[in-house]
Order: structure tokens, then C-alpha cells, then sequence
């Protein structure tokens, strides 16, 4: 059902039947460490390449969500999917062995967000019965396809995130499952005319602040109808620029905002600067400990936000903009118990 | 509703409401050349780099596909675009400037059909009461994305196809319109391990034949029951291979079949090989020529089935396949005369 300006509802259930994250090493010594259901120790997962290590990552995590679901590739009608890569090959080339109709999503880092959305409007609609949303990245493909190759030893100025080597996947079902998803926004492309591609926090921060003002709008809910407000990657100078933009809107989510990227790494310790990024930090954190919260009961309603930042290499040399998106995904325990 | 294995039928109305294709000028000189709606004679497009120029392009592109629509930009609920670039920044940066909720796509070729698709299940469910779809590519941004910077003059072989510049657009519309989306069939990603980026053709006719096979069987529905079964940009050397892939599954449909890299250019003439390609090159030829058929009547029934190489620069120098992917959407005439 249409609610306000870019937001779906839906009226029959929506459900993630189950859920799947997989992280590489340095995610795994992290605060979310047991959090995962694998942490693989070979950063390559036993391929020759970055971009088929990444795809392997991603298509582990897939077929774990599914067996975890306890279905099959045959019984998924369609898998959304999307990664950082040029041409986002992991996504295609990770997935390909499943032969599930599948379409390709660029989202930049809202890609799990956009995911979500797409495939909740699909089994809302009655299209499909079990779909699959997963998004991936990779630190080392990233780092090759957005800054430097790793073997320059560049160094990183402490607004630079660290792009989370993580997968995540969901299987949604019109039947049952561990969680509902409720309600999606979809957000426009925002761009505050930031530059600076060591801080994409502050890039980013504009389009999430729009995606959650027009979802709280939309579905005519405050900040204290949530357990968690919960953007993907903005890390820590992009967590304050949301909240201070929201203030300027009267809106203060202090108290319900979390960010997947700070949650990711331990700031002292794993030396990461502002916190993780990648497609893969807001998937494998919503997919491992945003899901477990919502399936005890312990946390009652989300509203998941990841922000994709809209640049390439060429863009940065061309001296563009950095613009931002967000995608927003309400999503309530199955206990159904809302706070609001 | 449900059809087979991979397809959707709509059994409420979605309309195409409208088309606009603009291209650059080689295209406006080719057989097609009084189709389109603009034709632009800057192949920059007014801007200094081809990326910006391709932004320009799909700009103007959906501009005017909503003025021809007689709709603004705040009436269309959703967009769904993409490109070829590096992280799809064409339609990102070229449609921002419109604030409409974005969806980022990226289906190779592909695009336009795979934009069409999730564009109808939205409109078909009444999540929408409009959106826009739309793709583009660009001949410069595009050989500096796959293959040589211009300006080092490589030679191309004749099995290579021509990236077109153009864009197309279509709104959307669940009440009424030129032309009516009956069903859609999603692509998986096919690869029969073809390794040379200057034979797409034959990288992406195998999933041309599984998308088509795949439509045929889950409509139930013969070659004759369309007047032309559409591919985007096989050209000549991928033409043949469809035909003889459908052939072995007991399929013909080598009266029906038109490619839109074949019908793009003058083979004679143009100096473009193997046909056009690109994701504006099926874009633009359905948004003109095909929409023109089955507004006049002269079209009843077609199966638009772009399809899309899943390779990007990195996979080549790593050595990989090129998979290919391929959508299809039926769409018949408003006169609503099925020859099924």
C-alpha cells in the first residue's frame, strides 16, 4: 500500500525467513565477532583473485541463508543482489551458480537496503513466494576499485572508513518467518556537494538524514517508535552530521541511532579510523546481530537505513561530487508486540 | 500473478503511458534516424567529460519522456535506471537533479528490459501510480569503461559491435497509455564460457535463448504469437547463434526475430562491424521504432528481451567468462487485437 511520499506498507506479511552473514578475519576479532555464522580466516576464501574471493564470500553466505531457510535454489524465485565492483561482478559471477533469476542492484553501500525493499515489494505483491536479498564487499576489491591498490601502503587519514570484507543474505518469505518487514522507503539521490572521498561519512550523512525524516513522515511514526534507527556506514563524523541535520528538522534520534560500521570494528584496537563501510558492513550486521535481537523479541522494531555513496574513480578524477542514497526497511519481530 | 518458473502476468493494466529516446548523431544518421525523438549533434552533450555527457543524455532523455507524459517529476512515484559505467554513475548523477526515489540497476545491456521489469511489478501491484524506467549508454564513456581510451585508435575486429549513444524512457502508468505491459520474464545469468569481449554477440545469445525458451514456456505461448521477438544487441554474429540455440530446443524464430544493434546502423555504410550495442541501444531503438508499431496498431504483440554481458575490465584481465543476462517484458498494443 502506498503510504506519503516514497513509502510502501504492506498488508500482508512480509517476512525474512531466515538470515546469513559471513565476514572475513578482522571482522570476526571485532565486537560482532560471534555474532557471525562464519568467520573465514583465508581473506582470498580459496579463490586466486580479489573480485572471486569476494564473489565466493557472497555466494557462501546465499547458500548458507538458504540452507538455514531450508530451501533450495530451485524453490527462490528471484535473487536481488548487488556489490562495490565495477559492473558489480561479484554479485553476478558469486550468484551465478544457483541459476535463480536474478536482478542486479547498484546501490553503493545501500545496496542490502535496496535489496530488501525491492524483494519485500516483490513477495508483498504475491510475485514470488521465497525470494533472496543479499549484498557483499570485499576490503581488498574495494580498496583496488575505489583508492589504491593495497600494495601501495597508502595511508589513511583518520575520516577514512574501512571498507568490511562481509556478506549478508535474507530469504523472504510471504509465509512466516523470524521478523516481518512492515513497511520500505525509497530514498532520492542526495548530494550535498561533499568531494572528499576519505569521508564519506559526511557524504553520505545528508541522504540518510532524508530517507529517515521522509520514513518517519511517511508512516507518521517518531523516533521513540523504534529500538533502533539503524544507517550502515556513516561511521563516527557521519553519525554526529545525522544527528545534527535530523535536529535541525526537530527530529532527535540520538537515543535510538546506531550505526553498523561503528559497531563493526573496535575503534582503539583495529586501528580503522571512523569506523567500516562497504555494502557488506550494513548486511552482515543486520543479518547476524540486528536479526537475532529482533527474533529474542529483545528489540521490537528497526528501521534498517544503510547509505550508499554514488561516486566511482572516475567521478573523484573528474573532480565531482560525492552524492548519497539510503534506503529504508522497517522491519518488526515476529512477536509483534510494537512499541510504537 | 505467478507464471511458471521465472515470469509475472498483469492482470490489472500496466500501461506505457510514454517513450523518449535521444541519441547522439552517428545514431540520427543511421536507418532509425527519423525514430528518435532528439538527436543530438554534440556527441559531449554540452558538457566537458563523456561521463557527464551520458548524465546529460538520460536527463534530457526522461525529461522528456515526463513531458511527453505531461507528468512532473514529484507525480512519478519511482525511478529505475542504470548504465554501464563504473558504478552506474550516468543515471545517478543524471537523473538527481529530478528528487525522484531512486532505484540504481545494472544489468549490463540489459538494463532497459531488467528497469521495465521492476518497473512493472511496481505499477502492477499499486505501489505506484507512475514511474519512470529508463537506461543509457555512451560510445566514449563506455570504450574507455571496456576497452581503449579513444584517443590510442585501436583497431576493432568485425566481430566487435558498436556501443550507441542513446538513451530511452518510458513512464509508467497503472490507468492508461500507447501500449500495455502484459507479462515479464526474469533472466538468470547464463555463461557458456565465451572469454572474448569483442564477440559479445556470442557471449550473450545463450542467455537471449534461455530468457526467450523460458517466456515461451511460461506463457504458453508460440514465436508466432508475437509479430517481433526483440533483442537488444546480439548483431549479426549473436542473431545467428539465438537462432541456432532455439532451434536445437525445437524453437524457430527466425521470422520473428529483430535485433535492435542490427536494425541501430547501416552496416554498409557506418563502419560499426558486428551492430550496435550498449544499454541505449535497445533502450532507444523499443522507446522509437518499437513504440511507434504498437501505437499505430501495425505491432500487436512483441517480446522485448535485451540482454546484457556481465563482464567488467577486471574480470577480463583476470581471465574470466563473460556471462550474459536477459529480461524480457511483453507488451502489447492498446488496440488490445491479440494474434496469439
Amino acid at each position: 500500500m502506498i503510504q506519503g511520499k516514497a513509502s510502501v506498507s504492506f498488508d500482508t506479511g512480509v517476512w525474512i525467513k531466515e538470515s546469513a552473514a559471513v565476514v572475513g578475519k578482522k571482522e570476526g576479532e571485532g565486537p560482532l565477532g560471534n555474532e557471525f555464522d562464519e568467520v573465514c580466516m583465508d581473506e582470498l576464501f580459496g579463490q586466486k583473485t580479489w573480485e572471486d574471493a569476494e564473489g565466493e564470500l557472497l555466494r557462501r553466505c546465499a547458500q548458507l541463508a538458504m540452507d538455514k531457510a531450508a530451501v533450495t535454489p530451485e524453490k527462490v524465485r528471484f535473487a536481488f543482489a548487488g556489490d562495490l565492483l565495477n559492473q558489480t561482478t561479484a554479485s553476478s559471477f558469486g550468484l551465478k551458480s544457483f541459476q535463480i533469476p536474478q536482478f542486479g542492484l547498484y546501490g553503493a553501500c545501500s545496496t542490502m537496503g535496496e535489496s530488501m525493499v525491492l524483494g519485500a515489494m516483490t513477495v508483498g505483491a504475491g510475485y514470488a513466494e521465497q525470494v533472496l536479498c543479499a549484498a557483499s564487499s570485499h576490503f581488498a576489491s574495494a580498496e583496488k576499485t575505489f583508492r589504491n591498490p593495497l600494495d601501495y601502503g597508502s595511508q589513511r587519514p583518520y575520516s577514512a572508513t574501512w571498507t568490511v570484507t562481509g556478506a549478508g543474505a535474507v530469504i523472504l518469505s510471504g509465509k512466516s518467518g523470524l521478523a516481518r518487514i512492515t513497511g520500505v522507503t525509497v530514498g532520492k539521490v542526495v548530494d550535498y556537494g561533499i568531494k572528499d572521498p576519505m569521508n564519506m561519512g559526511a557524504a553520505m550523512a545528508p541522504a540518510a538524514a532524508d530517507t529517515i525524516y521522509q520514513a518517519l513522515t511517511d508512516f507518521n511514526l517518531e523516533p521513540e517508535s523504534f529500538d533502533r534507527i539503524i544507517t550502515g556506514d556513516l561511521g563516527y563524523i557521519g553519525q554526529t552530521a545525522l544527528i545534527d541535520l535530523l535536529r535541525k528538522k526537530n527530529v532527535d534520534i540520538s537515543n535510538q541511532h546506531m550505526d553498523c560500521g561503528i559497531e563493526m570494528f573496535d575503534q582503539k584496537t583495529q586501528d580503522t579510523h571512523a569506523g567500516g563501510s562497504g555494502c557488506g558492513c550494513a548486511a552482515s550486521t543486520f543479518c547476524s546481530l540486528v536479526m537475532k535481537k529482533l527474533k529474542s523479541g529483545e528489540w521490537k522494531r528497526v528501521l534498517f537505513c544503510p547509505t550508499g555513496a554514488l561516486m566511482s574513480q572516475t567521478t573523484y578524477h573528474e573532480e565531482q561530487t560525492i552524492p548519497g542514497i539510503c534506503h529504508g526497511v522497517m522491519v518488526e519481530s515476529a512477536a509483534g508486540v510494537f512499541i510504537g
